[in-house]
């Protein structure tokens, strides 16, 4: 193939992304610190969890070890849970501690222990090194209703093995856990295909 | 255990959970429609692939046969590959056709060839119906730069068969793919990592 003509489409095209290129190898160069991450996944719209568990593929790809606790159990994301029992082997340490949608056991004190329950899993594994990776799917949920206390997180975060990552959905994320996050992401709502007379589908929500 | 006496703290949750039941029941049984959707995962935040590949996830669990393209292969995203060739079997059609972020390429012409051969992988899946679920990540990045004509793509998402879910990734969705979605959200950067000089993390980002 013959070297480009200077001032042809193709070698501005060229000459714009060699730029740009030169403009991201210098923020990756600046980008030098190496340790785990706190990542907040909150809003009203769809991908908080799904995008957690999008890490956790990734982390279970890297043959990293990995910890789920899912705070709030309902009838969705079953999906999920059949393909990364199934997949993560021996990798993953999977908890489902919440039995449902508090409008579904409509039984208080119930929620709290369960939420106190998955508490205690979680931080078991901020406390251990040997996990990689933690996902606290629905965390938010327990924290806006106060069945968890934010200090108690925010400490077992900031406590937590220095490689480790951790990953916290759910909406309304308090605003010291998204002040203690490196990465915080709002899930903003467009539109949602439920609005339109759409039933929740096997693959997209369950 | 005794029933809950009237007035008392518990009583009163329960009845405020019943009545939020009772709303919640009405609004899932006035959705009945039961049919392939469109997921649309824009903005510049976190979370647009990793949502993507979550529902990837949450199909394969439930047996669904999948087809993945990535548009846009750089040095990211490597652990989620490793993790669902590996983990998918069969079922999961995965396919890489982009061949780098345009300023690596520097070769406008050869990323678009790549766009259009990872069209055409993209347009046979939607156009056969054994496809139960298709990713398409980052597409809109090759809609942004004109690569793929946005035209074609929203004849081939009219066209699919009826219950295929397609979701679509990327920075700067076209206003006429976010008007044919069933689902679209907003990935909202409240901050990343990588703006505080912390290098792309395994797991998380790779």
């Amino acid at each position: 193939m013959s070297a480009p003509v200077p001032g042809t489409p193709e070698e501005r095209h060229r000459e714009r992304m060699q730029r740009k290129k030169a403009l991201v190898d210098r923020k990756v160069a600046r980008a030098t610190i190496d340790r785990g991450v706190l990542v907040v996944n909150t809003g009203n719209g769809k991908g908080k969890s799904s995008s957690g568990f999008g890490m956790l593929a990734r982390s279970l790809g890297h043959g990293m070890r990995c910890g789920v606790v899912q705070f709030i159990k309902g009838t969705f994301s079953t999906g999920e849970e059949a393909f990364f029992r199934r997949a993560g082997g021996d990798l993953l340490d999977y908890r489902v501690m919440g039995e449902g949608f508090t409008w579904e056991t409509q039984d208080q004190a119930r929620d709290i222990a369960a939420a106190a329950a998955a508490w205690r899993e979680a931080a078991r594994m901020l406390s251990d090194a040997s996990y990689a990776f933690v996902l606290l799917d629905e965390l938010n949920i327990a924290l806006v209703k106060r069945y968890v206390a934010v200090e108690d997180v925010l400490a077992a975060l900031a406590a937590r093995p220095a490689h480790q990552h951790v990953v916290v959905t759910g909406r309304a994320a308090p605003d010291a856990l998204l002040e203690a996050a490196d990465t915080a992401t709002e899930m903003r709502l467009i539109k949602h295909a439920f609005q339109a007379g759409v039933m929740a589908q096997k693959g997209i929500e369950l």
